[in-house]
């Protein structure tokens, strides 16, 4: 983890999901990838991939997955990782760079040429900013950004224009959701030029509870600073689900004891469910983990959020012996095996 | 269980609960209870105990209750075990004799001045007759009844007039009422003489999918034709619901699973819990020990759908050592109690 800062930053674990910072950069000279010739596409993948794999840098080893190879169950799957976008599957020249432990990836001929994202568990805001800017200057040896003087990084879509940075954190927000805050929440956030939307990203539903607090502007703004507002912000929505959190507990425990192990009641029975149950269900378990009513992992309850989506569920079963492609019978047996301790 | 008939009655223990016979009786040449002073009200108790336990009989020795006596939450309960009715306890001179074991109670100056009542596990219709029948005759040693040979029996309601008799079997239809079939099934009997009713008889809700189905008259017909009009009516609608439960097990196996171990997921788990949520619950976990699905014992199952009732689970309590009497959530800690192996 380095520094002292990023260990204070892990305790928020409770509530921050995961921190995550994404650097939108394009290539001097070259049309924006939705323009650009199929050689000139392959061109960059290269560059790219002579850039992390052939310095002498002490980077975990990448694995280049290309989108003209992939399943499209598999292009659903990087989707729920966080690791691509919808977007990214739909051009038959991109690529994606993904280092072995899933925290880095470097998406190319997306909707700009290059994208750097480093997404790292809990509240780490600035190591994941470390990493990004490091693998930035790494690329930044090999190949020429368009940059300009006045405006900065150069992107497809002008709202990245300046840093070309987006910073998020995931938070685990049940209680502000429970007690019907989350609008409010919204409301006042808009006003700093903070965004929250839903688990993967804009137009997306807030599925467990879990909300994506990111920066609105990258013109005219420092990137320590974005990271700094981002970082100020969640502190005080992490104060407050937290406040509240206990405040439930100790004025309405039976009301609050109630929801929590009937949802790990349906969880660790069910026979079928929807990725939306589940969410809402694992959400109030998660919450009982936090407050010690029930004796569970955080981190495997975290894990278990993501491994549900219904690309990731698929792809861990060999589907060609599946009787049926149930996935939502698959989900509840795949909770069960999860939840249930020494089965 | 004496004969062979009653063994093989009780083997449909897994759609009915329990069989019931009441005989209404009055003593000649006194007015009903309504209309009774308070010196022969208590000379008709006082000779009804004479006859059962005075008697060189072969009888389990009964206890008395005085309506007098006993709190209003003991009348509840009496109540919820079917041993006497909510008008019972209106009724400042009643008292009611309960057989130690609780499956014969004798009312005394409830509608009429006596009741007599024998109430079986399973499908035992005729041995319960037999009993109510064996208590009759040891009271008329006693006792003259209100007897007139054109019209058999005189009692308070015109509705009983003629044998007293009310036979009833309780049977636990979750597959019908799943596949709502109840309405149309109530209007086919209500063409044989034939009521079904809820739990607590007229004008109760169907609470656990239990319905108590019982003749409509009881004049210018024979006790032993009642008895067998019930039988073959009620061997009817248990095949219709037995089929039906293996029809949806073997069409709709996933369906009916998730159902069934959601319920006892909430069961095993929730904090604070409604006697009708419960009983909706219980009943697909008894459907679900049926088709051993679940691994649980049917009659525990009867009896908790008994036990969890108001009444009944506050005088498990000593209401003065509780902390507030907070009945859902003393039911929902004896539900997990009593379905949570091991604990």
């Amino acid at each position: 983890m380095g520094c002292n800062m990023s260990k204070n930053e892990y305790k928020e674990k409770d509530i921050v999901i995961s921190s995550r910072v994404r650097l939108a950069r394009n290539i001097r000279n070259l049309p924006f990838p939705i323009y650009l010739q199929s050689d000139s596409a392959k061109d960059i993948v290269e560059v790219v991939e002579k850039s992390i794999n052939d310095k002498n840098n002490n980077l975990t080893p990448f694995n280049k997955i290309k989108v003209e190879d992939i399943t499209a169950n598999n292009k659903k799957m990087l989707v729920e990782k966080h690791l691509t976008s919808p977007e990214w599957g739909r051009n038959d020249h991109a690529a994606v760079f993904i280092r072995e432990d899933e925290r880095v990836s470097i998406m190319v001929n997306e909707e700009d040429h290059i994208r750097i994202q480093c997404i790292l568990d809990g509240f780490q805001l600035n190591y994941a900013y470390d990493i990004a800017n490091e693998i930035d200057d790494l690329l930044e040896e090999e190949i020429r950004y368009a940059f300009d003087e006045k405006y900065g990084y150069l992107t497809a879509c002008p709202s990245n224009v300046g840093t070309g940075m987006r910073a998020s954190v995931m938070l685990h927000l049940p209680s502000l959701t429970l007690s019907n805050q989350m609008n409010n929440l919204m409301q006042t956030l808009a006003r700093f030029g903070i965004t929250i939307r839903g688990i993967y990203g804009e137009g997306t539903q807030a599925m467990g509870d879990l909300y994506q607090i990111s920066n609105q502007t990258t013109l005219g703004i420092k990137e320590q600073d974005i990271i700094s507002n981002i970082h100020s912000v969640a502190k005080e929505i992490i104060k407050r689900e937290r406040d509240l959190r206990y405040e439930v507990l100790n004025n309405n425990k039976t009301y609050l004891e109630d929801k929590i192990f009937r949802a790990l009641g349906t969880l660790t029975n069910a026979r079928t469910i929807s990725v939306e149950e589940s969410m809402k269900l694992i959400s109030l378990v998660r919450l009982g983990t936090d407050l010690e009513l029930i004796d569970q992992d955080i981190k495997k309850i975290n894990d278990l959020m993501i491994t549900i989506q219904p690309g990731i569920l698929l792809s861990l079963y060999d589907t060609a012996d599946l009787q049926s492609f149930d996935v939502d019978k698959l989900r509840a047996n795949f909770i069960r095996k999860s939840l249930i301790k020494n089965t």
